[in-house]
Order: structure tokens, then C-alpha cells, then sequence
């Protein structure tokens, strides 16, 4: 079988060799950062945006970064030199490192690491159907490892029949665990939460396109802009741009992707794949 | 120099062989939990009551145990033989897994480690300062390694002069990140709060103690209880009980342990340390 490597602490190395000492702090209190962007024909998409990303996590978490912009660009050149998967998902995880204490942040461990992804063109097209759920993530600007709420919550979606939840607290829709969300509302304008949410690199590519053909309002989403919405959909590196049938409870849309939604799958399509 | 060792999924090995490959949940999602007890004079301290709160953490997050409770005592006791360290703190710790689609729970990882410890009677002495802090714990009565919060609020303690924060969310004062809290009425009686923290073995067996000399109130926790409070301290596997002598803001205490609080202590002492 095909070895795939990693790069870990700077050095190509097989994945199987990867491995962190027990006391690293992501290990023992859950603390580190990470950013993930994706290969297109064996080419890194918005690789400049996540890094910006990927350095401003690490500094609002106290994580001090040791390799410079370029040196982590090197990187990942040499990792997909290496393992040569032209459609993939990139990794850039950085740990709170071995703490001698197992509370103090100590020098992070840094792994990049690739693995072949396959578009769900299908959901794309279809959408999903979404399960609210209670909660607002903290340090939300932050793409921190804490899922622990996230992998709950799933669980909770799936026995009700939804694929995933949309948090909602206070009246106020922010996120998904691993995507943003969108609304076209009755105007035909987008509508999206503002600073308490992930910045999704393509969350952000979404915005800039959707400004070329409709108004768009970066503001808090409440519970009356969904019930009101025409359209409704959530986007991510991997997921793109996905439409949402259903939020459980409060609105039902129609099935598969409303025109703006269809649109803006187009333009982004476009921007992504060349297509 | 002494070899640590740690059992590492049932087997004995220096703890510096003792490694998870980076897909581990623990790594990639912050997700898994552990438990905490220590020795003292080489004899485990409320074992049982661990193990019970070890197996209900792994319940209440879908975290699959392998091992029986004897296997467990039998791993802890090896554990101990080997690195025959008198006075440590032993830490159980289940993980996630190797997750294949890097968020879905796999196969739990257990390590068990052990550390040696030393007493901060200084501390117990003179008291600490908290600093109130706006948050509430999610999944509360696990006792689940996302400790992000924890981190990133004991600096901003530290920042502000106190020596750790105390969770106050809408007027209900619940735990330290790493504590439970205590306060002493005006009438003499111990309160604490209830179902929604960490079930602390501390502090259980506090209460315990407490129902022999005083009335015990387990209830909701109030900045108003606070203010009006005589006493107040806090408690852990490894502070025992340590005063509060101030919650910035809200109220200072007098130095050291106050009359009720000081007796707790004794009596707490003579349990764990058979003083």
C-alpha cells in the first residue's frame, strides 16, 4: 500500500511515525488549534486566507507558532510532493505541546497532514436537514480542536432524523459545528452571522461573490429571519455550498437548492474547481 | 535517572515509550476523559469512588471501556509496584480513539500515569483569590479533558492578581475550573452547589463530614449567598480544603481558614492523611 507521509515538527515523515508523548496538552486538556484547507487537481485552494487563519487561532490561543509563513508554505509543498493525492484535505494541527505541569502551555507540536477527499456532489444537490440545538461556542473566532460539543450534538441530530445541528441560543442562529449558515431572505438579500462565529475562509469567498449579484448583511441572525427565509443553506472547505431543507422545528424549505442558492453554488464552483 | 512507567492499554512501559498516533480524538477533537485520585504513604485514596466516576464519565460520552474494574484496580496496582513512588497522583485517561474519519469515536486509548506529588500546605494555610469568571461548564458532571476554558480564564486571573477564576453565570456561582466550591451560611451551614458540577470525590466526602458538626445545604449557589456567606472555601483530589479569602468584586474573607472551614480540614485530614 501507498505510505503517506506527514510533516511533524518540520520533518517529512510516514504517518504511521507520527505519534505525540501522552503529556502533550491536547492529549490531557483538550487544547490546541488546527486549519484545513483542501487540493484541487493536486492544487492548494485559498491557501493564503487559512494561513492568515491559522496564525491568527494560534495567537489567540497563546500558541506560539516557531516556523515562519514561508517555512510552513515549504512545508506543504513538500508534503504533497510526497504524497502525490491531487484531490485532498490539508491539515495544519497545532498542539499545546508537552506541558510539565499537564495545565501550562508549552512549546506546541505542529503536524501537517494529507488525506484523499471525494466531493458529496449528491448532498450538494439534494441539501440536508438541520436539528437546533441549544449552545454558542466560545472563543468562536477561534478554529480551536474543542468538538466535544460538536460530536455530542451529532449524535442527538442523527436520532431525530437530521443530519447535523444548527446552534441557536438566545434567539440568535450562529453555526454549525463544522460549517457556517446562510439565509436568503424575503428581499433576496444574504443574510449571515457576523464576528461570534468561525471565520470560514469559504464562508468569506461566499460573501465576496454574493456582493457582485445581491445585497448582503453580515449582522446576528435571529429565529424570525430563518422562519421568514426563502432560502437557507451552509458552506465549508468540504462541503462547499450545501443546502438546508429543513431546520427541525422551525422551517421547512423547498427541496434542493433555491436559485440564489444555485447561483452562488455556480459562482463558487467556478472560483474552486474552474468548472 | 528513575524510569516512570505508565500502563498504556494494559500494558506496563517506560512512560516515555508511551505515544497515540495523531488521529487519536483526543488529538484531532479534544474529546475524552479521565480520572484522578492520589496515594498517600503508597495507598490508593478513594479508589472506589474513582472508578465509579471514571466508568460514568466514559458512559455519559459513548466512550467504550474495555477493561473490568478489577482489570483496572489489578493495571493500578502493577502501576504502582513499579514505580513505587509513595506520595503521586494517579491519573486514568480513556481518549477518543484512533478515529478513521477523524470525528467519529473509535477504540478508547487508556493510559494510566503517575506522578509525584507534594502537598501546598502553605496554601491550605493562607488561602487563595478567585476571580469571577462568566461561564458555565458544558456536560458538567463528566469529567472531560476540555479544559480550553480553564486555560485561557487562569490567565486572566493571573493577570488581575488572583490565583485562579470561579464560574458565576447568571447570578449562579457553580465550580472552579479544577475545584469544587464552599461556602459557609451566616447560620453556620455548608453549601454547595449541586447536580450541575463536577461530582468532585473531595467534595463528596466533605459533605459527608460536614453532616456529622453542621446542616448541609446542596443546592443553587448565589453571588447573594456569597455576599452574605462567613466563610468560603474550595476542594480537590490535590488542594484538600484551601480557603478563599477573596472573590474579586464580591467579597473578602478573613485571612486563612475561617473557624468551621478549619475544622473541616482536621477532619478531612484525619481521613486522607490518617492525621
Amino acid at each position: 500500500m501507498h505510505t503517506t507521509y506527514v510533516i511533524f515538527n518540520g520533518a517529512l515523515i510516514p504517518e504511521k511515525e507520527a505519534q505525540l508523548a501522552t503529556n502533550d496538552l491536547a492529549i490531557v486538556r483538550g487544547y490546541g488549534i488546527f486549519d484545513y484547507f483542501k487540493t484541487v487537481n493536486g492544487v492548494t485552494v485559498f491557501l493564503e486566507d487559512n494561513l492568515d487563519r491559522f496564525y491568527r487561532s494560534a495567537e489567540l490561543m497563546d500558541l506560539p507558532v516557531r516556523y515562519s509563513r514561508d517555512e510552513l508554505t515549504n512545508f506543504i509543498a513538500v508534503l504533497m510532493q510526497a504524497n502525490n493525492i491531487l484531490e485532498s484535505g490539508i491539515k495544519i494541527l497545532l498542539t499545546g505541546g508537552y506541558s510539565s505541569d499537564g495545565y501550562s502551555i508549552a512549546e506546541p507540536n505542529l503536524i501537517i497532514s494529507q488525506h484523499a477527499i471525494t466531493r458529496n456532489i449528491n448532498q450538494e444537490q439534494q441539501g440536508i436537514r438541520l436539528l437546533p440545538f441549544d449552545y454558542h461556542r466560545p472563543f468562536s473566532q477561534v478554529k480551536s480542536i474543542d468538538y466535544v460539543m460538536g460530536i455530542q450534538a451529532l449524535k442527538v441530530a442523527k436520532s431525530q432524523g437530521a443530519d447535523d445541528v444548527i446552534y441557536i441560543q438566545n434567539e440568535l442562529i450562529s453555526e454549525c459545528p463544522r460549517a457556517n449558515f446562510f439565509l436568503i431572505s424575503p428581499e433576496g438579500k444574504l443574510l449571515t452571522a457576523g464576528d461570534d462565529v468561525l471565520q470560514g475562509i469559504t464562508r468569506k469567498k461566499i460573501i465576496d461573490l454574493a456582493r457582485e449579484i445581491i445585497e448582503v448583511e453580515v449582522r446576528d441572525i435571529s429565529i424570525v429571519d430563518l422562519q421568514c427565509a426563502q432560502e437557507a443553506f451552509i458552506s465549508s472547505t468540504t462541503k462547499n455550498i450545501t443546502p438546508v431543507t429543513t431546520v427541525l422545528g422551525h422551517r421547512d424549505f423547498e427541496p434542493g437548492p433555491g436559485p440564489i442558492t444555485k447561483h452562488l453554488q455556480k459562482l463558487l464552483e467556478r472560483l474552486v474547481y474552474q468548472l
